[in-house]
C-alpha cells in the first residue's frame, strides 16, 4: 500500500450548485429540501422524468408537507451543467452506471458526495474523479417513493458527513465538509461531521449487515428479531464480526489502529430493541422484487476483510444465503 | 470421563417380539413389513388408533402395495406386553414422553432400537433402560403418512444399524445386532451393520444439518441449493463443521481418534447434486406447521461440540435461525 494522499483542503465556491443522481426516496427528499432552502439543484431522473418535468416534486413529510412545482429535471447527464456537489443517491445496484454519469457533471473543483450504503463506493468514485474529490455521507432516513415525483418522509433524516482520502485515511473536519454541512443544515437536515469516514462507514455496516441481511433471510422485522434471544444473539455476533472486519480493514489499508468500541454494539442493540417495528430497506426491496444491495452492504465488506486476511464465517454465511435468495427471486 | 462400559453381548431370544412406538410414516412402514414377514409386532398409536384397530394398516410401496387387516394396536403402553425389541419411531419432538413410554415395555433382556434422526438420543434412552440395552439405526427412507393407518413408501428404505455402549464407545458387530438385522432382512429391508454408532450418527448429521436446516431457512429444495455455487459452498462448509464436531466429540467422549474422511463430504455433495429434487423432512414439517426437529438434529450436536470445547459458528447461526423460524411459526 502506498501512503494515503492528504485530502484536498480546497474550499467550494459560495453559493454551491447541486446535482442529484437518483431522484428517489432519498435523493428526491434531500434534493427537494436543498432547493426549498434556496440552493440551485439539478435532478437526474429516469422513469419519473415526464411527471417531474411537468409537475415538480411533492414531499409529504413529518416535518411538514411541501411541493416544488418547478424543478430542474434532466433525462441525461449530457444535458446537465457541471455542479459543485454531485450527490450519488442511486441504489448501489446501479453503480455500474457511475463511470458514464459522474465525469461529465463534476466541476474541476467540485466533489462527489456518496450517500449510499455499503463499503468501498468512495474508492470506486475516486477512480473516476480523483481521490481528492470524494466525500461520503451516512443517511439515517426513513422515506419511500409513493408515486412518480412523490416522496413520503416518515422519520429521521440525519446525515453523518465525512471527507474521503485515498485508502480511507482519516481526514478530520475539512472546510468543504463544513460548507456542505451548512447547506444541509439550512435545509433543515441534522448533520453530524465525522473525522474518519472508514469508521463511520463500518459503524453503519454494523447495523445494516445483520438487520438488512437477516430481515430478508428470516422474513422478519427488527422487533421480532430483537424479541427472540437466539436472533438477538446472532445479530450481536454478526456485529462483532463487523467490528473485527473494521479493525482488520483499517490496519490493512493504513497500518493504523482504528476500531469501533464494543460499547457501540450494545448501544446499537438497545437502540434497535426500542425502535418501532421496522422493515429494512433490503426487505422492502426483496418484497417488491427489486434487486438487493447485497454486494455493497455485505459482499464488499466481506471481501475487504478477506483481503486483510480475516475470515468472517457468519457474515460469509449471510452473504451466501442472500445471494441465493436474490438469485431465486430473479429466476 | 469414565472408560466406556463394554457393550453387552447378550443374545436375544428367537423369535423376537417387536414394539413400535410411533406408528407413522417410518414406524408404520417398518412395523408393517416386520409383521408381514411373520414377526409378532405391537403398535402404539394415538390419533389413528380407532382406524387401525378396526381396519389395520395399508402400505402403498414402490416395492409392492399390501394391507394388514389385523394388527395388534394399543392406545397406551400399559396395555402392551413387554417386547424384545422396542423401536423408537416417534418424532424427536415427542421424546419428552420416553421416560413414561419405554420402561414398561422393554423386556429385562430386551433392547431399545432408536430409529430417529439426531444426536444423543441413545444416551437419553440409556438413562432410562441402561446403556447395555440400547442400539441405534439410521434410516434412509422416503415415506409419508397419507391418511390414518395409511402409509405411502416412495423410495429407499435401507437402515444402518449399530450397537450402543456408554459414551458411544465403538461396539463392533454384536450378536444381537445380527439377530435384529436378520429380522429386517427377512422383511425385505436392506441393512448395513456399522461398528461405530458415533461415526454412523455424525455421518447422517453431515447431510441432515445442512440440507434440512437450509431447506427451511432458504425455502428451497436440494436441487436449487446444489445448483447455486454459494449455497453449495455453504453446504460444504457446514459439512466441514460437522466433520470437526464429530472428531471433537469422539475425542471428548472416549479420548480416541475417530473421524469422517473429507472424501465422504465430496461424495455426499455429488450424491445430493444427482438426487431428484427433494423437499427435506424438516421442510415438510415446517410447511405443515408441525414442530421442527431442531434440537435433535442441530441443537444437540452443537451443544456436544461446545462441551468438547469447539465453536462451530455457521452451525450456531443455522441453529439460531431455525429456532427463530420455529418460534415465529408457532406464535
Amino acid at each position: 500500500m502506498s501512503a494515503p494522499l492528504p485530502t484536498s483542503d480546497f474550499r467550494l465556491p459560495t453559493p454551491r450548485t447541486y446535482a442529484i443522481l437518483g431522484t428517489g426516496a432519498l435523493g428526491g427528499f434531500y434534493g427537494a429540501r436543498l432547493q426549498q432552502a434556496g440552493c440551485e439543484v439539478h435532478f437526474l431522473l429516469r422513469s419519473d422524468y415526464e411527471q417531474v418535468q411537468q409537475h415538480g416534486l411533492v414531499v409529504e413529510s413529518i416535518d411538514g408537507d411541501f411541493t416544488l412545482p418547478q424543478v430542474k429535471a434532466y433525462r441525461t447527464v449530457q444535458e446537465m451543467p457541471t455542479c459543485d456537489v454531485v450527490v450519488v443517491a442511486l441504489k448501489t445496484t446501479q453503480n455500474h452506471l457511475l463511470p458514464e454519469l459522474l465525469p461529465p457533471i463534476v466541476k474541476p473543483t467540485g466533489v462527489v458526495l456518496v450517500l449510499q450504503n455499503g463499503w468501498g463506493i468512495e474508492t470506486q468514485v475516486a477512480e473516476l474523479v480523483g481521490s481528492d474529490r470524494v466525500m461520503g455521507g451516512l443517511c439515517f432516513l426513513c422515506s419511500n417513493k409513493v408515486g412518480p415525483g412523490h416522496i413520503r418522509h416518515l422519520d429521521y433524516g440525519q446525515i453523518t458527513l465525512a471527507d474521503y482520502a485515498a485508502d480511507y485515511a482519516p481526514c478530520g473536519i475539512t472546510d468543504r465538509l463544513k460548507q456542505i454541512a451548512s447547506d444541509f443544515e439550512q435545509a433543515g437536515i441534522a448533520i453530524e461531521l465525522a473525522e474518519d469516514l472508514l469508521i463511520a462507514r463500518w459503524k453503519k455496516l454494523m447495523w445494516n449487515i445483520p438487520f438488512n441481511g437477516l430481515s430478508v433471510v428470516l422474513n422478519a422485522t427488527t422487533d421480532a428479531m430483537m424479541a427472540h434471544p437466539q436472533t438477538r444473539s446472532l445479530a450481536k455476533s454478526l456485529m462483532q464480526e463487523v467490528q473485527a472486519g473494521c479493525t482488520a480493514c483499517a490496519r490493512f489499508l493504513s497500518g493504523s489502529d482504528r476500531s469501533i468500541s464494543s460499547d457501540f454494539i450494545d448501544t446499537m442493540l438497545d437502540y434497535t430493541a426500542k425502535m418501532k417495528p421496522y422493515r429494512t430497506s433490503m426487505k422492502i426491496d426483496y418484497d417488491a422484487g427489486q434487486p438487493l444491495e447485497v454486494e455493497a452492504i455485505v459482499g464488499n465488506p466481506l471481501r475487504m476483510a478477506q483481503q486483510a486476511g480475516l475470515e468472517l464465517p457468519q457474515m460469509t454465511m449471510l452473504y451466501q444465503q442472500l445471494t441465493f435468495l436474490a438469485a431465486q427471486q430473479s429466476s
